[in-house]
């Protein structure tokens, strides 16, 4: 008999794995409206569509706790969470978190976390409504579940955008990305040569790393404008990634100017130190949880020059162009890189 | 300044653990009706209650994969969320699963892991609506969320027991903690001498601890009698801790009669193989996934003589009289153990 080959999960990647894993499997109940395939799942439960989110951070893998504050980590936990729930245009309700610790956490470093925890709670007034807590021979995996609401016709998925809509995206990019290199260049510099980490003047990169604030304040500023957006994603693992996800789901292609992607000039500033394309990092840096979302070209005007977000391309009919037009107007395809690739090619 | 001590995770418990990392959060929204302390948390969504509830598994705490089939985790994963759901006396509908696992795991693993899993949700009728999949540093560790829907009015908390009411508990207890006891023995007699397990003979005990079966057939069969339990909670720790859990949050006490506890032929005769009392490891041994539940005193003729529950016992008005009558008529206090703690004795 033949002996089959196994095959590594590094051949996938995260998408291809899981739309592998979870192919196959029916719906049986009503009440589903909209299962895998955007930044949540979407019930009718009652008069209000219900959304569902989850994601798991692993100690090692999303977060080392080298330069991590506990605290940090439990906002920061909550905060992404909270981000896909926005990203469907939905207000978060209600949460689950499901910690695994080894026993080289004491009662108190987890009372930090949990600090962390209640304060994204309450600022964005989400109740804690259950969860897990269990030993792990080591590390820590906290894995948390979201739930929203949000009437069925307000509901923004990757799918709804349309030939011609504007591409905008809130904040600022890359910067994250870039407080993270700084992290890990001061940890290595104490490591090897007991230098004190030395981060003053940096505080805008390392609160985006270290604390990211999901933008519930752009979607009350959309509703202000009275615009709704025919799609929308959280930009988590970086510019490109998600462009590529609004358009395969849309089954369209995109068109975005180097130029116009908004990054700090402290993002840029650090770039240049690191020895790093600024645009690059805005592409594929990750963790913004920015808003990425496309309008009607009716509201060209509405949308002008707003304070929250910047228009940064449109949409377009062949879905095989999805193009970054450089700053030299060279034209160059956009290719989903993700956190992980472009830390090797770093 | 003086050093603070440190508390270590042991001291505490995973009870007191939550209680104490949860203490302090409020609640915000309308929606929320119950949140941490049953089985699953409450919410008020539509018209039906929508009940919520999550459960981690981490390899080399809560399984070995030296004896546990992928397929198998998969099952079960599902299957004690579930249980949580059918506690509540509702419908499971949805769940989300997400996954950390190492890079020893191949494609063709996960693949086993997720026959499993839908094998569970097909025979529940209930929707894989989401999830996450990461890499971790080492090992495996699942985290599922499963949502369900009941009417209100028909949903069965660990607090709605009252005095005098009948204790009662689905099928049999004990098996599964022998199951893995032999699981185990095989294991280490195949690590040591190079003996192949041999575990013919042993299906029953093998099936309650690999392969539990959530007992929805009970809920069916107490509307069939047209019963509605006071209190209910599933067996996942141990009858010991589930009846100080019903007796805590009823604030009530329980009298329950050690021959009358339902503990298959196998069992007695395997626990007698392993010198271990079967009393004890019904009472201890957790990972049952039988219902526990509590009905007036009035069903009493409907209740008895039943396939598929066992009456053992009656709630009683002292809440610190919590009781074992013992085959010679001595009264035992009892104790919450837990697996754990059983497993050190033993």
């Amino acid at each position: 008999m033949e002996k089959h080959k196994l095959t590594p999960l590094s051949e996938l990647g995260e998408f291809g794995l899981i739309e592998r894993l979870t192919h196959g499997f029916e719906n049986h109940q009503p009440s589903t409206f909209k299962g895998i395939g955007d930044d949540a799942a979407v019930l009718h439960l009652g008069q209000q569509a219900t959304v569902l989110s989850t994601d798991m951070l692993v100690e090692g893998i999303h977060f080392n706790l080298a330069y991590v504050p506990l605290k940090h980590l439990g906002y920061k936990a909550v905060a992404v969470n909270l981000s896909d729930i926005y990203a469907m245009n939905a207000t978060p309700t209600q949460i689950t978190v499901s910690l695994a610790v080894s026993n080289r956490f004491s009662l108190e470093a987890l009372d930090e976390l949990y600090q962390g925890i209640r304060m994204a709670c309450e600022r964005h007034k989400v109740d804690l409504v259950g969860g897990d807590t269990c030993a792990a021979p080591a590390g820590m995996t906290l894995s948390i579940t979201v739930l929203g609401q949000a009437p069925a016709d307000e509901l923004c998925y990757r799918s709804g955008a349309k030939p011609a809509d504007l591409i905008c995206v809130s904040g600022d990019l890359g910067a994250a990305y870039l407080g993270l290199q700084l992290l890990e260049r001061e940890r290595l510099l104490f490591q090897k040569e007991g230098i004190q980490p030395e981060l003053s003047g940096y505080d805008y990169l390392l609160e985006r790393q270290l604390k990211p604030e999901p933008r519930r304040d752009l979607l009350e500023e959309l509703r202000r404008l009275g615009i709704r957006p025919n799609a929308m994603i959280d930009v988590s693992d970086g510019l490109s990634s998600e462009l590529l996800h609004l358009c395969k789901q849309s089954g369209l292609g995109c068109k975005v100017f180097e130029d116009k992607i908004p990054i700090d000039a402290m993002t840029e500033k650090v770039a240049k130190e690191f020895h790093l394309d600024p645009t690059l990092c805005a592409l594929n840096g990750g963790e913004d949880y920015e808003l990425l979302f496309t309008l009607p070209l009716a509201d060209y005007d509405k949308a002008q020059a707003n304070p929250y977000f910047t228009l940064i391309g449109h949409m377009i009919e062949d879905p095989d162009l999805k193009v970054l037009v450089a700053r030299d107007g060279t034209h160059l395809p956009l290719r989903a890189q993700g956190w992980n690739a472009f830390e090797h090619k770093a």
